[in-house]
Order: C-alpha cells, then sequence, then structure tokens
C-alpha cells in the first residue's frame, strides 16, 4: 500500500515561506523558499497572477470552418499578434459567463453554446496562474465590439487549417494559441 | 503602395520609455511606457527573462512512437509536471547545441538528428522572451543523466497518442507542451 503517493517522493518539494518582493496593477511577484526533495533549501521566483480565458470561436462559412480571431497589439513581445480571444476573470466572476464577455467584447460574436475544454498553467516554472480553455459555438453577430479605451483589437476569421499550419510563426506568435488549439482537436475528435 | 505598412497603423504601440524595477537571478520586471494609436499613454509591465529551449524527443518502441519526456516538480504551479525536456540558453550558446545539450543532460539520450520546427512568445502580452521548439530524432541512449544538484527529473517514455489525449489535464499541465506538440504535428504532416 501506499505505493502510488509514495512512488513520486523523491521528485516533490515543499514550500517552506514566501515573501512579495514586488507588486504592480496586473501581477506580484516572490520569493519563495522550498525544501528539496533531499532535505536542502531554495529560493525561487515565483510571478502571481489572475486567471483568465482563452475562447476558441468557430464559424461555418461558405468556407467551412473558420476561427473568430483577434489581431492586437501585444506589449511583451512588440509586435502585432494574430490570436483566439480571451482575457482576465474579474473578481467573483463565473468562468464560464467571463469566457462569454471577453468573445462578445472583443469580437462582437454571443455564444449559443460555450464550454471549458481543458487548463494549463501558462508557465509551471515561474508562474502560479492558470489558463483556461473554452469552446465556443452556435454564433451570433452582434452590433458592435465593446472595447476599453485603450484596446484596439481586428477581427478577422481564417479557416482552421490556416491557424494550424501558421503556428509558430508570425503572426501566430502567442504559444498559448498553439495549446488552446490542441485542446480544440481533442474536443473536434471527442465530438466526431 | 504602403498598404500593407499601413494596414494595421491603427493597431501599433510605440515605446517611449522603459524603467527597470525589479530584478533576480532569473527575471527582471520594467514598466514600459507606450503611446497608443490613438496617441494616448499607457503603462505595462513586461517581465524580461531569458529565450529557452523546448525539446520534442521522438522515438521508435515496439510500441509505435513515443515521446521521451520528463516529470518533474514545478515552483509555479506546485505540482508535477510531465514535460518534453527543455532549459534555458547560456551567454552565447548556439540555440541548437543548447537543445541537444538539454535534452542530453535531462533524459540521457542524445539526439543524432536535431532542428528547430518554430517559436512562440511564451506570453507575448507580459513576456519579452521566446521559446524556440526543436524535434530531436534517431536517439542514442546515453549511461546516465546529468543534472544539477537541485534537479530532480524522471524520465519517461509515452506513446504519442497518450500525450496528445491527455493535454490540459494532470500530468499534462504545462500550457507550452501543447504549443510544441503543435508544432510537431506539423512537422510530422510535412514529412509524411
Amino acid at each position: 500500500m501506499y505505493g502510488i503517493p509514495m512512488k513520486n517522493d523523491h521528485l516533490i518539494w515543499h514550500e517552506e515561506s514566501r515573501r512579495e518582493v514586488y507588486r504592480s496593477r496586473v501581477l506580484s511577484v516572490r520569493d519563495t523558499t522550498c525544501r528539496s526533495p533531499a532535505g536542502t533549501s531554495g529560493v525561487f521566483t515565483i510571478i502571481d497572477a489572475s486567471d483568465w480565458a482563452i475562447v476558441v470561436p468557430v464559424i461555418e462559412t461558405e468556407r467551412g470552418k473558420e476561427f473568430v480571431m483577434v489581431r492586437q497589439w501585444r506589449h511583451g513581445s512588440r509586435e502585432l499578434s494574430l490570436e483566439f480571444p480571451g482575457g482576465v476573470f474579474e473578481p467573483g466572476e463565473d468562468p464560464l459567463e467571463a469566457a462569454a464577455r471577453e468573445l462578445r467584447e472583443e469580437t462582437a460574436y454571443a455564444p449559443n453554446t460555450i464550454r471549458k475544454i481543458g487548463e494549463f498553467s501558462p508557465n509551471p516554472a515561474i508562474m502560479a496562474n492558470h489558463v483556461h480553455i473554452f469552446l465556443a459555438e452556435d454564433l451570433r453577430p452582434l452590433d458592435k465590439q465593446d472595447l476599453d479605451d485603450d484596446e484596439y483589437v481586428d477581427v478577422e476569421l481564417v479557416p482552421v487549417r490556416e491557424v494550424f499550419l501558421g503556428l509558430g510563426r508570425p503572426p501566430y506568435v502567442h504559444a498559448l494559441m498553439g495549446s488552446a488549439y490542441c485542446l480544440y482537436l481533442q474536443a473536434a475528435e471527442a465530438t466526431g
């Protein structure tokens, strides 16, 4: 007995303490002291930030299945990125409603059906938050986007295959779009 | 003329200044002031860190095509994660050699062929670095891993299909493994 829990004991670290070292509006940084499987101590830099949604919106057009995507400037990579829509959960907000809201605001499409298809750590070595992936289907067009004052977002319909072939090269530079695409593939296979 | 460059002017921000606000051994944080397409100013928190490699190592066994994967503790998500091997480029190091080195050290397999299959921004909204994805094939087993003192890494062979089906759920919690898997799919399709 205890075979499964003990199996991985030689890999597991235990947190001993944490200390915040920086905080901004969107993230905070902490030093976390952990005890290794061998009993030694190490200090690691970890970033805390909000969980957020990525929504894979699928629409049928005369060209076949297409994704509703957004083209926007990204301040980290300093380039335009063509992405699935998404955004940060507001405090207390239901994740499914947050995902539908972000889709509506950024693309002016509202989903008649939306469901969660998976969840990832965006970068589990240094980030503690999670990204939740949703599949949105049966989309209704709305009158217009509902963007924040500092949001500049173009909406584009892109064939599913074109996105797959483009991943890993501009403008498909956002790694997490590949993560979301994998879960779309899983879901598409599961539902035939 | 100038049609293509001007087409996206309504989306592009311009950096005006940057100021470092925090630095640790593995990352630094800066406030970056940018001018919006409409001419207003905004301040954004951006993280600078090293570029790194993710290596997709493929091996043929009696079970078919399998990935060589590593199971390790991740301090951000505080859980065990089953991942493709990889690691940070050392200063001045050739990316291809860095990728092969990380594969050897973490898994005790050396690649007879290795090539880059794409590149992503891991999180272009807030991070300025890049992750480079490599495909490693025709692997030779070495005597043993060559781990740092604070590295605890188990090596496992996992069928390609099992990884695909597991993405987005434990132990396949690392989002960038999905990104790398997409580029593996692209490369597999291109070479038949």
